[in-house]
């Protein structure tokens, strides 16, 4: 059987992931694979800290759906402002999830429904990122 | 004193955010606010494994410097495609600082510098979020 080098580097890099990153950051337990969802919101109004409370407010109450592993929400940080940070944004929501599976379940969940009939009239643009962590 | 209703409401928001969100998840201990940074890279050669790899094992590296809190590297996840996802990045990377002021010491760090000049090369585009969680 002929395995092509591409193939082996993938599988090395994918593979062995866990056990590199464990030992890089220094942790005794690995973490196995996630699925890291961050969603970044931008208001209809952006100066109404009504309307971003009201999101905000909309975002923690997902913290009820139980196959959510992690759940930080925040506005943009006072970094330094450099020509890559898009600082644009007025609310973000990052979420864990432990597969692709349990990310379709938040997605179709009816507590997920109510958010986006209860907060949807608030934002004018959504952007979403969902990344495997390797 | 006069306290406009606005500014009341902000400080309810930001200033009761880490209770609510102990409670609103379960969490018996509540967490510090954190700052969030995510980072999102497009390669150059976007086809490149070994590009790829060369992106991932660098940021490995970056774990080296202490007031990093988390990192967590990633691709693209499998999930749904839907309009507001963008997966078209290539390579992701989110750490987690207690401040900005640990964010800065992380942008100035020698091992960010040398993260840069080994694989600066092998991206076009760079977009940096950052978020203070709330």
């Amino acid at each position: 059987m002929t395995v092509k080098r591409r193939d082996v580097v993938k599988a090395v890099t994918l593979g062995g992931a866990v056990a590199i990153s464990g030992a890089a950051s220094g942790a005794a337990r690995p973490e196995a694979a996630k699925i890291v969802h961050h969603v970044f919101f931008w208001l209809k109004t952006p100066d109404s800290i009504a309307d971003r409370d009201q999101l905000i407010a909309g975002l923690r109450a997902l913290a009820r759906i139980p196959v959510i592993r992690r759940l930080q929400i925040g506005v943009p940080a006072s970094t330094e402002q450099r020509d890559v940070v898009d600082a644009s944004f007025d609310v973000s929501e990052l979420m864990v999830f432990d597969s692709v599976a349990d990310q379709k379940i938040y997605q179709d969940h009816p507590v997920h429904h109510d958010f986006i009939a209860k907060c949807g009239h608030l934002w004018r643009k959504v952007v979403v990122y969902d990344m495997l962590t390797v």
